[in-house]
C-alpha cells in the first residue's frame, strides 16, 4: 500500500463523514476499484434472468466487460467477456442467447463453458487448452447469482449460509423479472451507499417510503402509538410465520445494523414487519401482485437483503425490489432496478407496472436526486465533515469503517502506470 | 511553491505573451485556482438582486458552490453553499428567498444569519454554535458584492475608496436588472482577459464598439480630426461633471493603464468621454433607457470599473452593462451578462431589449468568438508567444505580470492528492 | 526517454499482441504524438484539392492545426495554422480560399509563402522576416501531400522512389475528388492499424470485400480452384500491363508485407490481382466510373499504397479510395475517407454515388465497429495479449514490431509538465 493512500485513510475523524478527497479524487478511483470492485464478491443478476443453457447477461464492473452464461449443464458461469485473441469483446448485447460463443473479430469459438473449440486460421501448434475464456468466480444461492473478479476471493459460505434459508421463501429462483430500470447516478459510489444506510431523510425525501416502514421509528423516536402498532404488527404475523419457518429477526424500529466490519459482515438478512395497513410496499399498500414463493399469506412483512459492495433488495410477499450498483468513474454511478414477481404472473392481469413501480421507483429517483447533489456539495472546498447522528446515522459510520478497512488491508493494488 | 511551478512561472519572456503550458494544463489550473481565485477578492453579483431579507443568489468558483444572502438585518452575507452535516449542497436555484435555508437531506435548518437553529435527530450533546454555515468574506461597495475565498483576503478598502465615489452617481444600488444573460467561453479565462485588455482587435472584430469609444485612438494613432473630436466632446462635458461632482480621469484615446501589479492595483475605476454622436453605448448611440442614478443629463461619457480577476462593467447614462467571470476548468471559463437600468425602468415602455441589449451581447459574443479559435491555436506545438505590441497591448502585457506575480507570491498552494 | 516508457515497451511478449497498457493510457499517449505523429511523414491530403494558388485545406494532428496551401509559385507548402502574434488559429475552415491569410484577430497579414507582411499597430521595429509563418516540412509525391512536423524528419526519397513510379499511371494528381467522408472512430490508432493490416476478419466481417480480392488466400488457404483463377488473373492482365509499363509485384494471395521495420519500410505500394469477375473494388464488380490517369483497359487489377502511420489507398481502374488517419486521444481516431475520379468525371453522368460508395464505406464501417468493440475489450482488466495468427496476421505483427522500434529509438519526447 502507498504511503499517501494510508495518510489519505488516516484523515477520516471517527464519528464523522469522509473528507472531500474521498469522493472525488481521480487516482483513488482505481485503488478502490483494485481492492473493492475486484477484491470482493458482487451481485451480477439473477438465475431466472438465464434459464436455458446458453442463455447469458452481461454487465461492466468499471471498465471490465463480464459476461454470465448458463453453460451446457445447466451451471451458472462468468466469464471475462473479451476474447483470447485479440481481445475483442465477445457478446454485445445486454442479455441474450447463444449456441456457443463466436468472436465477431475472428471467428475464435467458445463453448459454453468457455473452452476455445475452433480458431481456423491460426497455427496447428496453438495449445487451444490453454486459451479458454478467463473465468471468473461464480456463486449462487438462492437464485441470487454472484462474482468476483479477484483471483483468491474472500469466502462465500457464510453469505450463502444466511441467504439461503433466509431467502428461499420468496422464491428468487422461481420468479420473474417484471421489470429492470437503469439509472445513472451523477455520484461517488460511496455517497450512494451512505444514502441507503440511513432513513435518517426518509421523512423529508420519501413520504410514501416512510409510511410503510418502521424504519424511523429508533426505538428513542417511537412514540407510544407507534411501539403499539409495531407490537401489534409482530404479534399478528409473528405466529403466522413461525408456522411457516419463517422468522422475524428484526423486531424494532430504525435500520438493522449492517455493515459490521468488526464482524466482518458485509452481507446480512433479516425479515421485519411493514407499518399497519401495509401488505407490501406499494404506495396504497395494497398488494400489486399474486403471492410469491413459499408465502401462503401476505402477512409476511418484509425481507430485506443487502451485500457490500453493490446489492439491496426488499422482498414483500407479492413483489421483491432489487438494486445493483456499479461503479463507473469517481462521479458516477451505474444502478440497474429490479422488480420480480411470481414465476406465472401476467402482465396488465396478475399485476400493473403502473401500481407496482412507482414506489421504488420514486424512492429511487429520490434519492438519486440526493446524490447528485450531495456530490456537488462535497466537491466544494468549504465541505469539510460533518458529525453523523449517533441515533440515526449508525449504519453510515459502519458503512466508513467497512470501507476504510477494506481499503487498508483488502483486495490488491491496482496497477499504475504513470510515465514520465 | 513546488519547483516546477516556479520553473514555468519563469519561462515567460518579457514583452511577449505566455507559452503554451499556461493555457492548457491540467496541473496548473489548480494552482490557480487555489492562488487567484480562492485567493483574491471576487464580484459576486450586485446588492439589487437580493434587495429583502431572506433574498438569496449562488454562484459557482470553480467546484466551490457560494451562497450570497441578505440577513434579517438587511445586511449581505457569504457562506459556502453546503450543509455542515454530510455536505449537500443547499440552495439549488440561481437566486430564491428563504425564511430558513433547510437542507432538503435531513433537514439542518440554518438562519439567514447561518447559524444552525435545528437539526433534530442528532445527538442532543452537539455543540450546534460550531455548526453554523461557514462564512466566506464578504463586501459591499456602491451597490457590488465581493466576496473572497481566502481565509486572509488582501485589503478591501483601496477598491472600496476608488469604486465608492466613482460608482456613486451611477445607482448600481438603486437599479434594476433588465437582462442576464450567461456566456460559455471554451477557453482558458486568462485569455478572456487578454482579449479584454486591448482593444487593438476592436477595429477588425467590434464594429459596433469601436465607433462607439476612443479606445482605438492612443495618442499616435489619432488623426487631427479625432483629436479635435476628443478635445471638443472632454470641453462640452467636463464642465457639466464638474458642477456635478463628477470627473473625467481619463481624457485621452486607449486604454487606460490596468491591472497595475508594481502599485498592486488590482481594481480600477475612471470615466471616459464616448465618441462623437454616442450618448450611450448602443448601436446608433442614441439612449436606450431613463437616465440612471444622479445622472440629470446624458451627457456623461461612459464610467468604467474593473477588478481582477472576475469584473469588468461599463456604464453609460441610461444603463450599464457588467461582466463576471468564473473558471470551470483549464479551458472552460463562465461569463455573466448583466445589463443594468433604472430602478423603476419599466421594459417595453421605458426600455426595449431589442435596442438596449445587441451593442454588447454581439460584443461578447464576437470576443468570446476570438477567445475560442485562440484557444484551439495556443493548444498547437506551433504555438510560440509573439511580441505584444507596446502601442496597443500594454495592459496585456500588464494583466500577464499582474498574474505572474500573483502566481508567485499569492494565495496558497492547491492541496493536491496523488495516490501511486 | 523515460524508464517507465522503456518498461513499457519491454512488456510485449513476442508473436502476441500489444498489453492493455499500450491501448488507454492518458501518460502513454503524448509519448506517441511526440515519437511517432510529429515525428515521422504524415499523408495530409492530395494536390488536387487546391488546384491554384491561395487555395488551402486544414487538419488537425492531435490539437496542433496544420494549414496546406499553394503559394504564388504554384508550390504546396504547410504551415502551423497559428498566428505568430498572439496564437489565434488563422484559417478556421476545412478547406477554402485566400489572397492573403489575415489573422482574424489583430489582422496580422501573411502572404501565401507565410511571410508576414503587415502587422499595423505593432512597434515599428518589429523585424518581420522573423515572424513568419512557422513551415512545415513539405513533400509532394504522385499528387499525394505529405507533411512532417519534426524538425528534421526522416529522408522522404524512398517513398518517392517507390510511390512516384507506382502512383503515375493512376493520375493522382489529375483526378477529381468525388467524395469526403470523415468517421470519428472511437478507439486508439493502432486498433485501426491492427485491422488494417489483416484480412483474417474479412470473410466475417467484410462479406463484399473479401469476394473481390485474393486478400484472404494465403497459399495454404488457397483451393486448387482458386489458384487456377488467381493465375489465370495473372496471365490475363500480366501481358497486358507490362505494355504499359505497368508491374504486378504482389502476384500471389494474402497480403503483401507491411511494414517492414527490419528493412526501415514505413511505406509500401504494389499493384495486385482483383477476384475472377472483379474489374473494380465495387459491389458487383462492375466499373462505376470512367477510367483513370494513364489506364487504356479496365484490366489494371488494383494499386495499393499505405505509409506509417496514417494512409492507405486503393486504386482499381475506375476510382480510387484512400484512407487518412489522425489521432485525436488515446481513445479516438478521426478517419478522413477519399474517393477520388477522373479529373472531368461528371457525377450523375459518368459516375453514381450510391454506385460508387458502398464497397468502401461499408468496409469502413465495419472495420470502426471491430475497433470500437476491441477497444472496449482491451480496457478490460480480463484482456491478455493472445497469441498472433503466424499465417494471416504477420502483419499485425509487423506493424507492433515497427510501433515498438519507433517508440524506443524514434522522435523526440514529449515535453511534460507536472507540477506537484
Amino acid at each position: 500500500m502507498k504511503s499517501e493512500l494510508t495518510a489519505l485513510l488516516a484523515t477520516r475523524r471517527e464519528g464523522y463523514g469522509m473528507p472531500r478527497a474521498f469522493y472525488n479524487t481521480d487516482a483513488l478511483y482505481p485503488e478502490e476499484v483494485a481492492r473493492i470492485w475486484q477484491g470482493g464478491w458482487l451481485f451480477a443478476g439473477f438465475t431466472i434472468e438465464i434459464p436455458k443453457p446458453g442463455d447469458y447477461f452481461t454487465l461492466n464492473v468499471d471498465n471490465t466487460p463480464v459476461l454470465v452464461m448458463r453453460d451446457d449443464a445447466g451451471d451458472v458461469r462468468a466469464f471475462h467477456n473479451v476474447c483470447r485473441h485479440r481481445g475483442t469483446m465477445l457478446c454485445r448485447q445486454e442479455s441474450g442467447h447463444v449456441r456457443a460463443i463466436i468472436c465477431p473479430y475472428h471467428s475464435w469459438t467458445y463453448s459454453r463453458q468457455g473452452d476455445l473449440i475452433a480458431c481456423h486460421g491460426m497455427q496447428e501448434e496453438l495449445d487451444k487448452s490453454k486459451l479458454g475464456l478467463k473465468p471468473i468466480h461464480t456463486e449462487v444461492v438462492a437464485g441470487l447469482i454472484y462474482v468476483s473478479l479477484s483471483n483468491s476471493p474472500p469466502a462465500f459460505a457464510p453469505l450463502r449460509d444466511e441467504f439461503g434459508p433466509a431467502a428461499k421463501p420468496q422464491g428468487f429462483d422461481r420468479a420473474k423479472i417484471a421489470k429492470i430500470i437503469d439509472y445513472e447516478v451523477p455520484s461517488n459510489w460511496k455517497l450512494v451507499w451512505e444514502n441507503n444506510r440511513e432513513c435518517f431523510h426518509c421523512v423529508r425525501c420519501h413520504p410514501q417510503y416512510f409510511k410503510a416502514n418502521y424504519d424511523v421509528y429508533e426505538e428513542e423516536f417511537a412514540s407510544d402509538a407507534v411501539k403499539k402498532q409495531m407490537a401489534a404488527s409482530l404479534a399478528r404475523t409473528q405466529s403466522k410465520w413461525a408456522a411457516q419457518g419463517i422468522e422475524i429477526t428484526h423486531t424494532h424500529g430504525g435500520l438493522a445494523t449492517f455493515p459490521d466490519p468488526d464482524r466482518n459482515r458485509w452481507f446480512a438478512a433479516d425479515r421485519t414487519m411493514l407499518a399497519e395497513g401495509f401488505d407490501t410496499e406499494s404506495m396504497d399498500g395494497k398488494r400489486v401482485a399474486p403471492l410469491m414463493g413459499d408465502y401462503a399469506d401476505q402477512d409476511v412483512g418484509v425481507l430485506r437483503m443487502r451485500s457490500m459492495p453493490n446489492f439491496w433488495v426488499h422482498a414483500s410477499c407479492d413483489h421483491a425490489v432489487a438494486a445493483r450498483l456499479l461503479p463507473a468513474g469517481p462521479r458516477m454511478t451505474r444502478v440497474r432496478g429490479y422488480w420480480l414477481v411470481k414465476e406465472d404472473a401476467v402482465e396488465g392481469k396478475d399485476y400493473d407496472l403502473e401500481k407496482m413501480l412507482p414506489f421504488w421507483h420514486l424512492t429511487n429517483e429520490q434519492d438519486w436526486d440526493i446524490c447528485k447533489w450531495q456530490q456537488k456539495g462535497v466537491d466544494s472546498i468549504g465541505y469539510e465533515p460533518g458529525p453523523l447522528s449517533t441515533r440515526k446515522e449508525y449504519n453510515v459510520d459502519a458503512f466508513i469503517r467497512w470501507y476504510l478497512q477494506e481499503m487498508r488491508g483488502g483486495g490488491v493494488a491496482a496497477p499504475q502506470l504513470r510515465i514520465a
